[in-house]
This record gives structure tokens, sequence and C-alpha cells, in this order.
């Protein structure tokens, strides 16, 4: 078992801290994206998408996307529970951890995408709807701020995934001008207790 | 228990086709997104980013994002398996139907967003990123021709939540111009098994 890794990129952050909370080790392999090395003929037999992380298991099959890696070690070891822990709590870990991808993850990556110096000539970039993307997460950054007001945690009051795509997400939009505002206490209070777990700087 | 549903727009669609498929009968009750219904106070209180469709349940919870609602049902009643039934089966299941989330579903709802008269004055739209969309949804349905030479279904041999997302998401790109070709016979082939389900008009 190895996990194709890239640790400058966010995506591949998500399951080195979903690991590290679970206490796993997995050995990682690093494909360079700074390079296109995730666009060569060998890695896209590996993912047709391109994308990283994947999971290797010892049989051969390849699982890429971060969420359906953490799935497969959720399964794997449950403890501690960072997807919930029936199917009600399933089903609210799963919302949030949408939430944070859609709203904030997303929009910071799309940000970054369409404005950076690194994507040029890599992908068609459309800055004015990397703008439209970066004020998206500034008002998500906002109403995050007012959510966390009764509760410890993204999804409630145990640390899920969704902590973690809110994390990954939040600090890569600093590159891109997305940042927590002074005034936002909750989310700075909730940034600081996610960000001094161990696991944060796997 | 509830589900606040409006029968025209894609997500809605997924959750139906969902429960038909499990044999789970739920009431719904209609909210317009096209006279912004989904935009008042009333109902920003049941789902603050406005999104259909929400689960409601008996509790009071609220539930939205279309697969952490259909993530309950499979918790609450298994069979039939729609999100696969081990830890190695359910990352693929995942794995694929976040690729036809990002790569068909979202981006034929991306260049809906930005190019439709419907979204004009809404939304700031930016037809240069629908464009790009509509490109990507295309190349993606070529993509995934061939993937299904050698399989039934998107996931493997087993029909799953990837094959309704892919599904609706093909769908819904016909209003935007994104559709399958008379080449892509493996497509063609998948599209007329999961249609011809009874399932599929729910």
């Amino acid at each position: 078992m190895k996990i194709y890794d890239f640790t400058q990129a966010p995506n591949p952050r998500r399951v080195r801290v979903f690991l590290a909370e679970k206490g796993i080790q997995v050995p990682y392999q690093q494909v360079n994206i700074a390079t296109a090395e995730n666009r060569k003929p060998e890695f896209l037999k590996i993912n047709p998408m391109g994308g990283l992380p994947v999971l290797e298991l010892d049989d051969g099959t390849h699982i890429a996307e971060s969420v359906a890696i953490c799935r497969y070690f959720e399964g794997q070891k449950p403890d501690p529970p960072l997807m919930g822990v029936d199917a009600r709590d399933r089903a609210i870990v799963e919302m949030w951890n949408r939430r944070m991808e859609f709203e904030i993850h997303s929009m910071t990556a799309s940000a970054f995408r369409n404005t950076s110096e690194f994507f040029k000539g890599r992908i068609p970039q459309v800055p004015e709807y990397g703008e439209i993307c970066k004020n998206a997460a500034i008002k998500r950054l906002e109403w995050l701020d007012q959510e966390l007001a009764n509760r410890e945690f993204i999804a409630g009051s145990r640390y899920s995934i969704a902590d973690i795509t809110a994390l990954i997400g939040i600090d890569f939009g600093r590159v891109s001008g997305i940042k927590i505002t002074p005034e936002q206490k909750n989310l700075q209070r909730w940034h600081n207790a996610v960000s001094s777990r161990p696991s944060a700087k796997a």
C-alpha cells in the first residue's frame, strides 16, 4: 500500500491530516505537480483525472479523490470516528464536509486556479470568475464565523473530516488574499484549536 | 419526515431516484426556485445555503446536500446497496460518484449557470467560464464512453449512486448543448439502461 502525494498541494494534505488523526501510517510517493509529473501518461494510468492524492492498495486497485481515500480508512479503522457514528450523524458530517468543500475549499481553489501566475498557460484562466470565487469565499467565512458561535467544531461537538476540509480550504485561501479577519472571533478560536492539533502539521 | 424538493432542478432528482431505487417513500414539499422561494428568510433558516433538496427529520434536524441525504437513507435501509458494501467498495463508489459530480454534473451545472437566460440577473454570470465548463463536460463524455467499454455501470458491475449522479448530470447538460454523440456507443448503451429503470422517472 502507498499514497501518491504532493506535499505542497491542498488535497493531499486532507488525507495526510486524516491519517494522522487516525494514527495510521502509509508510505508516500511524491508526484510533482509543479513539473506536471501528474499529467504524464504513466500517472494518467493511475488516475486518468491527473489529480492527487491517489491510494494504491496491495491488490493494485487505485482509489483517487481525497474523501474516497478517507472513506476507505474510516471503514478499515473506525476509531476515532471522523465521518460520523450512525446514519444521522454520518449524514450531518457529510453535509458539513460538503458545505466546506463547495463553499470554501472549492472557492479558494478556483480563486487560485483562475488568478495565479502558477496556473498561467497550464489551464484556461478566467480572472473575472476567480474574483467572484474569492468574494464568495470571503462572504462564506463571515457566515462560518456565525455558525461557530454555538459549537466547538464544524459539524458539532466532535472533530471530523469537515474540520479538516475547512482548515485546508482556509489555509490555502491565504495565497489568494482570503483570510480570517480579526473580527471573526469564533472562526479564529476554531482555527487556533484545529491548527494546534499535531495532525495539522502532517 | 419530509423532503423540500423542486421537481425541475437536477439535485432534487438525485435524491428522488435514489429513494425510488431503495423503495422508500417520503412526502415532498415543493419550494419554487424559479420564483426564488429558496432565497426567502424562512427557507434560509432551513438551509442557509439556499440549496435544494433538504431532508427534515422528525426531531427537526435538517440535512442538506443530496449525497448527505442519500447517506442517511443508505444507513437506514442498506438494501439494495447504492453506496458500496465494504470499505474498499465504498471507497470505489465514492471515487466514481465524485468524478461524476466534479467532472460532469458540476460542469453541466456551471455551463448552465454561467450562460443561461434563467440565471441572468440572479447571479454574476461569466459566459467565458461557462463555455470552458461546457467544453470540459463534452471532453469528459468522450472519456466516460471509453471507461464504459469494459463494465456495465459507472463504478463496476453494480448500479450505484455514481450512475444516478452521471444520469442527472448528463440529462441536465442537454439544455446547454452537452449531449452524448451517436459514436459514443458504450455511453449510449449505459444511458439507455439506466434511463429505462423505473427510478429514472422519479
